[in-house]
C-alpha cells in the first residue's frame, strides 16, 4: 500500500452523508451560497426501495425550493385510505373508505410515495445547477470540536476539524488522507450515524417486539383496493399497502406466530434477514389477503425486514457547531411514512439558520433553536408511532380476541393523527423565532406553526398567486402587511405612518440591512390589501412598500370566480388589519398590530445583529 | 465557385419553415413517430419581438403535447383589462376595468405573451429529444408534384420532389444542391410563402389604412395599468398595452395625422420604416398617455412599423400532397394576438391527419378536412379582425367627433369576441370528422369544438385528473364512455352490452385496429361513471374497458371538496349516460347512445380504413 497523501481544506459547512437530510441541507445552503461540501461513504446513490413517504408538508417544502412541480409529476398520490377487517368468515371484507390525507389546510391534500432514489435525484440535479456534486466514496475517520472560546465564539472560525478518507479511483486499496477545516458540520449520516458516535450522544428509547416484512411488487390481484392505502387487518397479521409510482405496489406485512418463528434466529433470539425470502412474504401476504387473490406480477425487486425501534437522540448538536439530523437522531416505524419526511424537515429547519449566522446577520445563539425545535418535534413523532405501532401491528378484536383494536379505535386514531402525519400541524414552541404575543390578532394563523396557502390577487395585474408561492425558501424574512382596505382613510393613514416608521435609522428594515446591501436582500415586504381589485392601484401604496410593482395584493376573488377573497377571514385577521412576519422556512414567527412597527424591531433585535458590511 | 454536389434523399413529410407552425407541426409528427424533415432559409432562429400574443386556447394544446407548464411557467399572464378614454380636459381617463378573457369554459382563464423565440425554444428542446433538428439555412429552389395518378392515389408514394440549396458551413459561396423526395410537403414560410408561390394560390382581401408603430419598452411611468392590457382611445390616436415576461410592455401606438406623414414615403405613398424612429414612436406615446408620464427605461430593443393587412389564401392545400399554414395562408393584425395561435392550431390540426394517413389507418381523403376547416376558420378571423381594427383606430366618439367609436360599443366588441380571440369558440362545421346527430345527448358539449376541461375522479385510487390531461396529442381517437351511475342494474346492463358488442369483429374496436396491434394503440377508451367514489371498484368494470386499471372514472367530488362531480351537468349528459368521440386534435367528433356501438362503427368507417398490419 502506498504512503497516504495528506492534504488540507477548509469549506464553510461540511455535510456527513447524501441521503435526503444530507441532500436537503445542500442543496438549501447551496441556494443561500453558502460554501457548503458533501461527502458520503457510498461509492454511489441508492437505487430503489427503502424510504418513500412524501407528506403533504414535504411537498409545500419541495415548491418553496422550486422543486415541487417535479415531485408532483414524478410521484404517485393516495387520496383513499381503505379499511379492511375479518369478515364472518374469517377472511377479509371492506369496512370503509375515507380521505387519506383529513389536515384541513394542506395545499397539496394528498399524501404520496417517491423512491428515495428518485428524491435524491431531484436534490442532485438541483445541485448539479449551482455545480455541487457529492464527494464519494469518502469516509470520516475523525472529528475535533475547538476547544478555544475564541475560536468557538467566532462563527468565522473552522472550530471543526474532520479527517476522512477518500478511495482513488477504482483501485480501492490507494487512499487519500485530507484534513477538512470547517466552520460547521452536519451529521446526516444514518441510524448508525458516525458523527452521532464522536460524540457518544445516547439514543433514547426501545425496540419493539414487532417485526414487518416490507416487499415491492407489481401486483396480479382481484384485491379492489390495491389502489388504495389499505390498513388491512386479518387474522393473519396485519397489512398496510401503500401503491407507488406506475404500477408498483408496497406490502408491509407483520409476521406473526409461525411466520416470526420462522425468520427468528435460535441462537441470537432475534429477527435474521437470511432467514426470509420473498416466497414466504409472498405466502404471509395471500393469507393477509384472502378471500383475494395476490401475486407478484415479475420479479421481485426489493424487498426487506425489520423490526421497529423508536428513538431519540439525547442532543442534536455539540456547542452548535455540529449538528446532526434525520435518521442519525430519530428513528421510528416506517409504515406511517414519516421518516424521510422528519429528516429533511430537519435540514430545512437547520440551514436557512445557518446562512444568517455564517453572514453575520443572525447572533449565532440563533443555532439553539435548530435543538429545540426539532427535538421536540422528534419526540412528539415517536409518542404518535408508539401509538400507531401498537393499534396497527395488534390483532383485531373478534370474538375469540376480545382484547384486540376495534376499527373505530383504529380509524379514530388514524384521523385524529392527520394533522401530524401530514406534517401541516407541526408546531413550534416559543422561542427567540416565536413570538405568540399577538396571536388574537390573527386567529387563525398560529404563531409557530408553518403560513397555510391561500390565494391572492396581484394588484398590477390582477393575476392570482398562491400566498405560499410567494414564501420560497430564499433566506429572506418575509413581512406581510394585512392593510385592510386602503382605499379607507383610516387604514391608508396607519400605511403611510408604517412607511414613514419603517425609514427611520432606527427601524428594523434599515437597522438589520447591511451596508452596501438593499433591504429586500433581508427583508421581503409584501402587502395585502383588502380592496376590490378593479379599484386599487399599486403605486398608490408607499414607495418604501413597492421595491418593484409585484410586491402589492389584494384579497379579493379573481375573474375565475374560484381563486382569492378569503385571506382576512381564513387567517382571522379583522379589517384594523395586522403584520405578520413569516420565517424563512414558512413558519410564522409572530405577528403585531398594524400600527406598531416596534413590535417588529424588538423581534428582530431578539436574535438579528446590527448591519455589517457584506 | 465549386461545381454544385447533388445529392438525393427521401422523407415523409417535408417542413418547410421552422416559425411557430413549422415547429408545431415538426414536434406533432416527430411525437407520431413519423419520418419528418423540417428546414429553414435563416441561419438562425429569430430572437426576439415579432409575435408574442397566446390565447387561452394554445395553452390547452400545448398542455396536450406536454408542453404547457414550460409556457405557463415563461409566460406573462393577463387577466385584467383597462379601458382610457379622453376626459374633460382632453387627456386620458380610466373608463372601466374588466377580465381580460370572458371565455367561460377556458382552462387557462386568461391570454398570455411571450416572445416567438421562446415558443419556438419549447418545441425545438421537445424535438431535440426526439433527434429532430432544424436543418439551416437551407432555400428551396423548386417544387414538383407528380402528375402519375397511381402516385397520388397512395399515400406511400414520394410524390412531391423538392429542390433545396445547403449553404454549407460559414463560406456562403459553398453550396450543395439536394432532391428531396417527400410523401408530403408542409408550407410554413411565412407571410411571403416560397410554396404558396410556385402554385400561384392567391391571398384575398385587402390592406386598410391604418398604420402602427409597436416597440418594446422597460416601462418608467407613473400610469397605473401598465401591467395590464390596455385599450387606450385618446384625442392623439390609439394605443393598445400588452404586458410582457419580466418587466417589458409592449405598446401598439396608432401612428395619425403629422404622424402618419412622417413615415410615408412621399413617392411611394406608402408607410417606409426607415423614416420611422424609436424617439418618434416614444413622442406618440407621450402624447398618447398624457397626462400621465412614460418613458423608456434604458434601451429600446425592439421596434417595428406594420399596417394592417387582412388577407386569405384562396386555397390551403394543392391534391393533398402540399400544404400551407400558417402566416403563408392568412394575415391580420397583430392587436387582438391571433396570429401565432392561428398558425400553430392550422398544423395541430393537420399533423395528425398526416400520421393516420401515413400509418394507412386512414383514408387519404381525411386530409380534405385540413383545408375545409381550416380555411373557414381563417375567414372567419378575418371577418372579426376587421370589426376589430375599425373599432380601434377609429377616433373615440366626442363632442367633435361625433361619429367616432363610443366606449360602450369597444367593450361590446371586446367582449363579444372573447370566445373567439381565446381560441375557445373555434367551431369546426360537419364533415366525415364532424357529427353532430346526437347533439342533443350532449346538450352543452358542442360537435366540432374542443373538448372542455372537467375534472374527474379516478376510481382505482381517487386521484382526481383533469379531463383534458386524458386527452393528450397523441394521434389516439378517445372513446368517453359515460355510463351514467354503474351501480343502477339498467345501466350496468348496457355496459355489459356495450363491451359485447365491442368485442365483435365487426366492431370499430376490432376492425379499425391493425392486426398485430393492441386496440389501444388507436382507441383510448375511457369510461366515466357516475357513482359515488367510495362506493365503486374499477375492477367490477368489463375488461374490456379497462386494458390498465387506470382507465375507469367517475363524475364525484373530491376529498378537497373542490374538485369534479360536475362532469355530466356541465356537458349536458343525463344519467342515461352517452358515449362521446374526441378527435386526437380535442375536438369533439361525435356522440352517441350508450347502447349504439353500431354509430360509433359508422363514424369511424367513413374515414378509417379496415385494419392493415403495422
Amino acid at each position: 500500500m502506498p504512503a497516504p497523501l495528506v492534504k488540507e481544506s477548509a469549506v464553510d459547512v461540511l455535510v456527513i452523508g447524501a441521503g435526503p437530510a444530507g441532500l436537503m441541507a445542500a442543496n438549501a445552503l447551496g441556494r443561500a451560497g453558502v460554501n457548503v461540501r458533501i461527502i458520503d461513504k457510498r461509492p454511489k446513490k441508492v437505487a430503489a426501495g427503502q424510504a418513500d413517504g412524501i407528506q403533504p408538508r414535504i411537498v409545500e417544502v419541495f415548491h418553496s425550493y422550486g422543486l415541487g412541480e417535479r415531485l408532483l409529476r414524478e410521484g404517485c398520490r393516495l387520496h383513499m385510505a381503505a379499511f379492511y377487517n375479518p369478515g364472518p368468515d374469517g377472511g377479509i371484507e371492506l369496512t370503509s373508505r375515507t380521505r387519506n390525507i383529513s389536515a384541513a389546510t394542506a395545499r397539496f391534500p394528498f399524501a404520496m410515495t417517491l423512491n428515495q432514489g428518485a428524491i435524491e435525484s431531484i436534490f442532485l440535479d438541483s445541485m448539479q445547477e449551482m455545480d455541487i456534486d457529492v464527494d464519494r466514496p469518502i469516509v470520516p475517520s475523525y472529528l475535533e470540536i475547538s476547544s478555544s472560546e475564541v475560536e468557538l465564539k467566532n462563527p468565522q472560525s473552522h472550530a471543526v476539524k474532520v479527517l476522512v478518507l477518500q478511495h482513488l479511483g477504482s483501485e480501492q486499496e490507494v487512499e487519500e488522507t485530507e484534513i477538512v477545516k470547517a466552520k460547521y458540520v452536519i451529521g446526516a449520516d444514518g441510524a448508525h450515524s458516525w458523527v452521532r458516535k464522536q460524540f457518544a450522544i445516547t439514543m433514547d428509547g426501545e425496540h419493539t417486539d414487532y417485526v414487518w416484512g416490507v416487499v415491492d411488487i407489481i401486483p396480479d390481484t382481484d384485491f379492489p383496493d390495491i389502489r388504495n392505502r389499505c390498513a388491512i387487518h386479518s387474522n393473519n397479521g396485519s397489512c398496510m399497502i401503500i401503491p407507488r409510482e406506475g404500477d408498483l405496489v408496497r406490502l408491509y406485512l407483520q409476521l406473526t406466530d409461525e411466520n416470526l418463528k420462522m425468520v427468528t434466529n435460535p441462537v441470537t433470539g432475534k429477527p435474521d434477514i437470511s432467514l426470509c425470502n420473498t416466497e414466504q412474504l409472498m405466502e404471509v401476504a395471500k393469507k393477509t389477503f384472502y378471500p383475494y387473490r395476490i401475486d407478484a406480477d415479475g420479479e421481485i425487486g426489493w424487498w426487506t425486514l425489520y423490526i421497529i425501534g423508536q428513538r431519540v437522540a439525547s442532543q442534536f448538536s455539540v456547542d452548535e457547531r455540529v449538528f446532526i439530523a434525520g435518521d442519525a437522531c430519530h428513528t421510528h416505524s416506517p409504515k406511517a411514512g414519516q421518516g424521510m419526511n422528519a429528516s429533511m424537515n430537519d435540514t430545512h429547519n437547520l440551514a436557512w439558520k445557518l446562512s444568517h449566522v455564517l453572514r453575520g446577520w443572525a447572533d449565532p445563539s440563533l443555532l439553539k433553536t435548530y435543538e429545540y425545535e426539532r427535538r421536540r418535534y422528534a419526540q412528539d413523532l415517536i409518542n404518535f408511532d408508539k401509538i400507531f405501532a401498537r393499534l396497527f401491528s395488534n390483532k383485531p378484536k373478534t370474538k375469540d380476541n376480545v382484547n384486540g383494536v376495534t376499527h373505530e379505535e383504529f380509524v379514530e386514531a388514524f384521523s385524529k393523527a392527520g394533522g401530524f402525519t401530514s406534517g401541516i400541524g407541526i408546531h413550534y414552541n416559543e422561542s427567540v423565532l416565536v413570538n405568540p404575543t399577538y396571536q388574537s390578532l390573527a386567529t387563525k394563523l398560529i404563531v409557530g406553526e408553518r403560513m397555510p396557502p391561500q390565494p391572492i390577487i396581484r394588484v398590477a395585474d390582477s393575476w392570482p398567486f398562491e400566498l405560499q408561492d410567494l414564501l420560497p425558501a430564499d433566506t429572506r424574512f418575509k413581512v406581510l402587511f394585512f392593510t385592510g382596505d386602503y382605499l379607507e382613510p383610516v387604514q391608508r393613514e396607519k400605511v403611510l405612518a408604517l412607511a414613514e416608521s419603517m425609514s427611520q435609522p432606527e427601524s428594523f428594515l434599515q437597522k438589520f440591512t447591511p451596508k452596501g446591501a438593499r433591504s429586500s436582500d433581508v427583508f421581503d415586504l409584501i402587502t395585502i390589501a383588502a380592496s376590490r381589485k378593479e379599484e386599487i392601484t399599486y403605486n398608490d401604496f408607499p414607495k418604501i412598500l413597492r421595491p418593484h410593482w409585484s410586491r402589492i395584493y389584494t384579497d379579493d376573488i379573481d375573474f375565475s370566480g374560484k381563486f382569492g377573497g378569503k385571506a382576512y377571514a381564513s387567517f382571522g385577521i379583522d379589517p384594523q388589519g395586522a403584520i405578520i412576519v413569516v420565517r424563512p422556512d414558512q413558519y410564522v414567527g409572530m405577528i403585531s398590530p398594524l400600527d406598531k412597527v416596534s413590535e417588529l424591531d424588538d423581534y428582530f433585535s431578539s436574535f438579528m445583529t446590527r448591519s455589517v458590511n457584506l
